[in-house]
C-alpha cells in the first residue's frame, strides 16, 4: 500500500479492494453461461444493456456480464475514485505525475474559459491558435497562400510520427467525404525513405507546403524527413526558392522552427498539458483542418465537448465511457482476454485501429502504477484490428472457430458517405451477423438438422459435424453511428480516450506517460554509428553484431 | 486417440507424446532464464541460432531458447511425421480432408513438370496459364490491350477479397519500385461503397479494366464491385460500351465469369488444389504480373521454389520454415504467448501484417483436429503488427514495459527500394535496437547510474527509477533481406506458407480448410430482407433487432 503523500490519500492496489474481490466472487457464480442463454433468461436485456449518446448506439448486449455485473463494476470505479480522478484533471492538477505535468486535452475542445480555472486558465491561448490556424486553413483552402512565383499551394504534407501523424491522418480518411475537393492532404511518418521519396515525385514543387509536427522539433523521424523536403525543394526551385512559403510547424519549441526556416507566423504552438496521443484537437490538427475546413473541425470539437460533459456529469451505469472501460476491464482481468479487436465496418475508418491501438497501448501498456509499484495483473490489451468486412475473409476464421477469447468492437456508420445502391444494407447486414454469430454460435443439433435439410449422408455428417460447429459466446459490442459526420466522430474518439483514462484509474496507472519509448532511442544512437564502424560494432551484443555485419556486406 | 482409418496410422494428439512432455520438462528447468543471460552464457549462441538461405538471415538468437530448446523441437517436429506429410503435400494426396482436395499451391512456382507425378500432373494447366498470363500481362503492359475506341488500358482494377486481394496487393505494395510506371494497379475488396466509388471518380472509364477475381464467382462482396463496376462502365460509355474490352477474371467458374460478360479468352483459371490465401502464385497474381511483368513474376516464383526445396531437403534444425513454426510452437504452447507481432522495417511492407494474418489466423485460428476432436491447448496465436518505425511511436509502449510476452517478428531490407541520403541507415539501426532494448532491457542500476551522471538528484531517482526501468526478455526474429527483390520476397512468403503448414501438423490441424466463414454468411443473408421489415426482424435475436431498429430510422 502506497501512501500519496500529497494528498495524504491511501492508494490501495485495486486488485485487494473489496470491490475487486466481489467481481471476481461473481466471476465464478458467473462462469461460462453462454450468451445464448443470457439472452434467452432476460428478455429486456438489450434495454438494460445498451446506450445511445447524441447519434451514437452503444450496444453491449453480447459482452459475457449481466446487470448485476455491470453494477460491481461501477463499484469499483467508485473505489477507485473515478470521479475525483476526472475532477483532478478538469481542474488541472498534475496527474502525469511522473513528468509533472496537468493533463488538459479537454480544454482543446472547450467552447469557453475560464478553464480550468481562472488562475490557470489555458483558454486565450487554445483560442487564439484555434483562430490563427483558422485564418490560415480558409487562406489556404482559398488558393491564398502562395508557393513559388505566386502559384497557390495545392498539396500540404504532413511530416510527423506517433500522435503527430495518427490522429489528423484517421480523421482525415473518417471525413474524406467533406474534404477540399481540389487539395491534396498527405501524411509522411516513416523514416524509411520509401514512403516520402515515392509521394515527392507525385508532387509540384511549386505548390507544396510542408507542416512539420515536432514538440520537441528534434523527434528523429521527423526532421529526417522534415530535411529531405527542404533539400526537393532547394533542388527543384534552387536560388529562387523562399522557403518561407512552403513551410508551417506545430512545436513547443517554437524558435526551433524558426531556426529550421519556418515563417514565425505558421509557426503554431502545442503545449506540455497536451500528450501526443490526445492532441488530435490541437495544432497538431492542422492538416486535418485544412482538409476539412474550420467549421467542421470545430463540429467535431463540439462533439468531443459533448462527450466531455456528458463524462463528467453521467453517472457511471449510464455514462458511455466509463461502461466502456469497466467492460474492458472486465474482459482483461477477469475472463482473462489478452487482446481487444477493433473491427470498423466503414473504409474510411480504415485508420481508426491503428489509431486506438496507440491510444490505449501506448496510454495504458504498463506494468508500473503511479506511485513505482510492480503491478500483478493484466492492463491494456493488445489492440488489433483491420476492416471487419475485409477481415471476414481473413482473420475471423480464428475469431469464430479458434477457441481463445477475443472481445470485439463493431463499429460502424448507418448512412454511408459514398452511397452505392445495395452496398451499404448488404455491409450493415454482414457487421450485424458477424457479432450475432460471433455470439450465439451454431451448436452439433443446428449443424446436423440443417446437413439432413441439404440432404447430405450420414457418413459426411460425421465426419464434417466438428468443422461445421461454432462455440459462439465470443463477446462483442456495436458501435453504430447515424453517419461518418465530425461531431459523431469527434465524440466517438473523446469517448476512446475516456475510456483509456477510466481504466488507467482503476490500474493505477499513469496514462499520460511513455517511459517505455526512449530505450531504443539511446540504444538506437550507439548502433547506427557501429553500421560503418567494425570495430565500434565489437562493443554491442552479439546479436546486432551479426545483424550489422550482415548489412554492411550489402549496403555497400 | 483417432484411427485414421485410410492409412491405419494411430494419430496421437500432440500433447500426449513423449516429445511434448520432454519440451515441457525442459521449459520448467529453462524457466524465466533472461535473454542477456542466455547471450553471456554462450558466446557461440548467435552462430548456433540463426540461419541464412538465399541472401535472407534468419536471426532467431533473441528468442527465449537454446540449442538444447531446438533439439527438443525437432524431436516434437519429428514425433508429428512433418517429413512425411510434407511428402504428402507434394505428392498431391488429398490432405485438406474435410473439402477432399490435394494442396499443391507448392506448384504453382514449379518450373518443370510433371508434378505431382505422371498419373495426376497439374503442370500442363499450370504453365499453359502462366503463359497466357504473361502474354496478357505483356500486351497490357506495352498499351496493346484497347478499352474504349480503341484508347490503350491504363488503370487496372482487381476487384477480389482476403486471398484474392491480400496476396497480390501486399507484393504489389513490395515491389512498387519495379512496377510499370504508367500504368495504376488498384484492389478493391470492401463492400463497402466508400472502397470503389471515391476509386472510380479518379479513372476514365474508356481506359479502365476491372480483373474480377472469385473462384466461385458467387462471393458477395466481389459481385457487388463487379457489378457497381459495369454500371459504372454503362453509365458513363453508354451504348458504345464493349463490355469486353474493360474486364479479366480468374476464376474456376469460367462460365459464370462468360455470362457476367467477360471475354472467354480473358478467364484465367484456379483450381481447388490451391487455397484463397495460398493463391498469390497462381492467376490471383495477374494484377501483380501486370504491374511488376511476367520477368518479375517469374523471380518471384523461383525464390520460392527454392524456398520449397529447402523446405522438402533439409534437415529440420537448419530447416528455416520448420525452425520458425517450431519457435511459434514453443512461444505459443510453452512460454504462453498469445499473439505475434510482424513489425516490418519496410513502408512497402506494409501490408505484410495483413497478408501474415490471414495466412497463419485462417490456416490455423482452429479448435478441431482433423479428425474432428476438441483440441485443448492454444493453436495459432493473434497476428497482428504495423510498420515497426511507426509503432515505436505508438504501441511499442507495450511491448517494452506492458508486462505480457510478445513475440515479434521484425522484417527489413538492408538496402532501400527509394534510397534517401542517410534515411537507410538510421531506420535500420532503429529496428536493431528495438530488439536489443526488447531482448536486454535496463534494468534498475544501470537507470540509477545514468540517472546520476545526468546530475540527476536522489529524490525524483527514487520517482523515476521505476517507471525508466525496462524488463527485457521480451522474445524476437529477425529476418534479414539484403532488398527487396522478387526472388527474395518469393522465399519470404512461401516460408511463412510453409511455416504455417508444419505448425497446422504439429497441432492436428487442417491448415487448408476455413469452415469458420460459413455462419457469418448464412446468418447475414437473413438479417439484410428484415432490414427494411420490422415484421421479419422480430425473428432475430434481440440485440439484432435492436440494431436493424436504429438503422432503419436513420437509413430511411
Amino acid at each position: 500500500m502506497a501512501i500519496n503523500k500529497e494528498r495524504g490519500i491511501k492508494e490501495m492496489t485495486i486488485t485487494a479492494s473489496p470491490a475487486w474481490a466481489a467481481i471476481n466472487a461473481h466471476r465464478q457464480t458467473f462462469a461460462d453461461t453462454h450468451l445464448k442463454e443470457l439472452f434467452a433468461s432476460d428478455p429486456k436485456r438489450v434495454e438494460s444493456l445498451s446506450l445511445s449518446f447524441d447519434g451514437i448506439l452503444y450496444d453491449f448486449s453480447k459482452q459475457r456480464l449481466t446487470s448485476e455485473t455491470l453494477g460491481l463494476l461501477t463499484a469499483l470505479a467508485k473505489a477507485a475514485h473515478v470521479s475525483d480522478w476526472t475532477e483532478r484533471m478538469f481542474a488541472g492538477e498534475q496527474i502525469n505525475r511522473s513528468e509533472g505535468r496537468s493533463v488538459l486535452h479537454v480544454a482543446l475542445r472547450r467552447s469557453a474559459g475560464p478553464f480550468p480555472n481562472s488562475r490557470f486558465d489555458v483558454m486565450p491561448d487554445v483560442v487564439a491558435t484555434r483562430q490563427r490556424m483558422a485564418r490560415f486553413a480558409v487562406r489556404l483552402r482559398d488558393g491564398e497562400c502562395l508557393g513559388h512565383q505566386g502559384m497557390p499551394i495545392r498539396d500540404v504534407v504532413n511530416i510527423g510520427i506517433g500522435g503527430s501523424d495518427l490522429g489528423p491522418k484517421m480523421m482525415g480518411q473518417a471525413l474524406r467525404s467533406i474534404s477540399h475537393p481540389a487539395l491534396g492532404v498527405h501524411y509522411v511518418s516513416n523514416l524509411d525513405g520509401a514512403q516520402i521519396a515515392p509521394l515527392l515525385q507525385t508532387l509540384d514543387p511549386r505548390t507544396t507546403l510542408f507542416i512539420i509536427v515536432s514538440k520537441t522539433f528534434t523527434t528523429q523521424e521527423t526532421m529526417f524527413n522534415a530535411n529531405t523536403a527542404r533539400d526537393w525543394l532547394r533542388a527543384n526551385l534552387g536560388d529562387e526558392l523562399i522557403s518561407e512559403n512552403h513551410f508551417a510547424a506545430v512545436s513547443s519549441r517554437p524558435e526551433r522552427a524558426v531556426d529550421f526556416g519556418v515563417c514565425a507566423d505558421l509557426v503554431f504552438p502545442i503545449w506540455d498539458w497536451v500528450g501526443g496521443r490526445y492532441s488530435l484537437w490541437s495544432a497538431v490538427g492542422l492538416a486535418l483542418m485544412i482538409a476539412i475546413g474550420p467549421h467542421a473541425f470545430d463540429e467535431m470539437l463540439r462533439g468531443a465537448e459533448r462527450m466531455d460533459e456528458h463524462f463528467r456529469s453521467t453517472p457511471f451505469e449510464r455514462n458511455l465511457p466509463v461502461v466502456m472501460a469497466l467492460i474492458g476491464i472486465w474482459n482483461a482481468n477477469f475472463l482473462g482476454a489478452a487482446t481487444n479487436a477493433v473491427l470498423p465496418y466503414n473504409e474510411s475508418l480504415k485508420y481508426l485501429p491503428s489509431f486506438l491501438q496507440q491510444l490505449e497501448m501506448e496510454s495504458n501498456g504498463k506494468s508500473v502504477s503511479v506511485a513505482g509499484e510492480t503491478l500483478d495483473f493484466a492492463t491494456s490489451p493488445i489492440v488489433w484490428g483491420e476492416l471487419g468486412n475485409n477481415g471476414q475473409h481473413a482473420f475471423f476464421q480464428l475469431l469464430h472457430q479458434g477457441g481463445c477469447l477475443v472481445p470485439c468492437d463493431f463499429i460502424a456508420a448507418v448512412r454511408s458517405d459514398f452511397p452505392l445502391p445495395a452496398h451499404q444494407e448488404a455491409l450493415l447486414s454482414n457487421c450485424f451477423a458477424q457479432s450475432a454469430a460471433l455470439a450465439f454460435g451454431r451448436n452439433k443439433d443446428e449443424v446436423r438438422a440443417s446437413m439432413e435439410k441439404e440432404l447430405i449422408g450420414p457418413t459426411v455428417i460425421a465426419d464434417l459435424l466438428p468443422h461445421r460447429v461454432f462455440a459462439g459466446n465470443q463477446p462483442s459490442s456495436t458501435l453504430l453511428l447515424t453517419s461518418l459526420n465530425p461531431g459523431a466522430l469527434g465524440s466517438l474518439i473523446a469517448l476512446y480516450e475516456h475510456k483509456a483514462f477510466v481504466q488507467g484509474i482503476i490500474w493505477g496507472i499513469n496514462s499520460f506517460d511513455q517511459w517505455g519509448v526512449e530505450l531504443g532511442k539511446a540504444v538506437a544512437s550507439r548502433i547506427l554509428p557501429a553500421l560503418y564502424d567494425a570495430q565500434l560494432a565489437k562493443t554491442l551484443d552479439a546479436s546486432t553484431q551479426g545483424l550489422l555485419s550482415f548489412s554492411r556486406e550489402h549496403l555497400l
